[in-house]
């Protein structure tokens, strides 16, 4: 049965285009709390899985060993949009850890706020592998590897210890082994498939890090709080992720992935949230996740995170033609 | 009940998204020869209608008037990439009908070409209103108002005259009347809303003229020729349309249309085809209308043109991680 439509996008009087998609939310029991359309289907969490990328970096004790403040581990957990407040942050980072850009495994990628973008196309510059949006992610990777004091190289390679250890993480928060299928990222590591059920079991672990063991709680703990603390860094100037947990205020740490999905951790409640859109698109992630968020009460009111839920559609003219809404199924 | 799924994107074992739509192959007669999913739900034909907004300006006289080449036609069905060849051809048109860029009703456009884009930022320049992609479209109408002196100000609302010729006009190539609902589109021109089955019916007409009036039917073989004649103009370089029309070798005129429409004209066989993906995506569209050129055997042997059917989907490090590929529905 086809997941149920979660967005819709008008133009004049009828519905142009319309987005499906599935929601699971989990608390720390393990309880699905609520679903919509199937939630047992695997799925690649992409991004949204950074939060749990950054566990080892924290459980290892090579954050405490290198000195990583909440900004690094932020960057850690980050899709950035290559402003200068994260790339000359990763780059002392990598220097402080004794790397380079050359040790990145992700490749460039254009930058993704456009008045950087348009300020390096001027300057006849081109993105750097720092630019690519998971280089605080790969970065991460990259301290644990000289913490353990292993090859660096080839840290990106599925059976490689640092992604082992991503997996084990995964597997024990999600509660459904670490041997999960597989495929590569945008950004060359190993992105690990589970269903949306699972996935938001693995968010509320982190929500409400009581339940696990102090080490794993500690690094949860960390890792939320800052996500919550930098959300710029976490995303970019005027980012969707950015606009949600600033309007939660502190009750929310978000995280998008690509291919329309989501994630959510809610501190305060406990709850994991893990959303996919089918078709994969971001604009519809965005309206359907600020749809969870509102009933949750944790959308806020900023009205940069209200925009989100329900968004014009504007043409050339900055007219207003239509809009971007929660379909039935989540109002 | 759901559209069916149309095209599948995978990355490593696994579908990662899918993109569900609906199909109608139509004859000179009228007759459904192929569907996929609902055909009778109303849908934006987008830019895809451009092939039939342009026929007023050559039933009307108005190409011959001011004596409009093949090139000229094929601006005014285009949703054109930004280049030098489509924004010099607008302006030299624009001052053949004693008009400028002032007169043009759609709003400035970031171009779509990125050299032509990034050259633009290089040299600080700002895009105007003869950038926007349907600025061909719009001389057009423009064209129609002067050859009928009337008012150019306000040809792009709905009840202008020159509005009211195209619904006209696609009213009875589609069968459906010209009352027909409508909404504002990303230029500001209205786009009238029609189920996949009367648009594929409509275009139908343009592909076996012999159907029509003399003074239609020669309009329509104008329009594809002109089509067939310059994929370039009617889109840019490397585009996909520009792709399949050249793969075609003279057997189809195609156009896409935003939020996932194609639509395609095949004189030899006098077919019409309409395509819309339900949650609008371009790269849906593309791949979908590739399987059904495919199957009509229209699709040809150019390299680029089969890469749109099966597409990598490629990380920042080129590596191949996944395929865009039709699915079974499309098979």
């Amino acid at each position: 049965m086809a997941n149920p439509i979660l967005v819709e996008i008008t133009r004049g009087p009828l519905v142009e285009s319309v987005h499906r998609g599935s929601v699971a939310i989990a608390n720390a029991e393990g309880e699905i709390v609520f679903s919509l359309g199937d939630i047992e289907a695997l799925t690649y969490p992409r991004s949204s899985l950074k939060p749990i990328q950054a566990l080892p970096l924290i459980e290892s004790g090579a954050a405490d060993a290198f000195g990583l403040s909440d900004e690094e581990i932020a960057l850690a957990c980050a899709s950035h949009t290559g402003e200068p407040m994260h790339t000359t942050r990763v780059s002392a980072w990598l220097e402080r850890i004794g790397c380079d850009a050359s040790d990145l495994a992700c490749g460039p990628q254009v930058v993704r706020y456009e008045p950087v973008r348009d300020a390096m196309i001027a300057r006849g510059e081109q993105p750097t592998r720092v630019h690519n949006n998971c280089s605080g992610k790969h970065t991460g990777f990259l301290t644990v590897a000289r913490h353990w004091d292993i090859a660096t190289k080839g840290y990106e390679h599925h059976d490689h210890p640092v992604q082992r250890a991503v997996a084990v993480a995964l597997g024990e928060l999600s509660g459904i082994g670490s041997e999960l299928p597989w495929g590569v990222d945008g950004c060359a590591a190993p992105n690990f498939a589970l269903p949306l059920s699972a996935f938001a079991r693995a968010l509320a672990k982190l929500a409400a890090p009581q339940s696990l063991s102090s080490q794993r709680g500690n690094a949860a703990r960390r890792i939320v709080h800052a996500m919550i603390a930098h959300p710029e860094l976490v995303s970019g100037t005027g980012h969707a992720c950015a606009t949600f947990i600033h309007s939660a205020r502190g009750r929310a740490a978000v995280k998008n992935g690509a291919e329309g999905y989501y994630a959510g951790i809610a501190p305060e409640t406990g709850l994991g949230i893990a959303l996919k859109i089918d078709d994969g698109a971001g604009r519809a992630a965005e309206t359907a996740f600020a749809a969870i968020l509102d009933k949750l009460g944790l959308l806020g009111n900023d009205a940069a995170a209200r925009a989100i839920l329900n968004a014009p559609v504007a043409n050339t003219r900055d007219a207003v033609v239509g809009e971007r809404r929660p379909a039935e199924a989540l109002i």
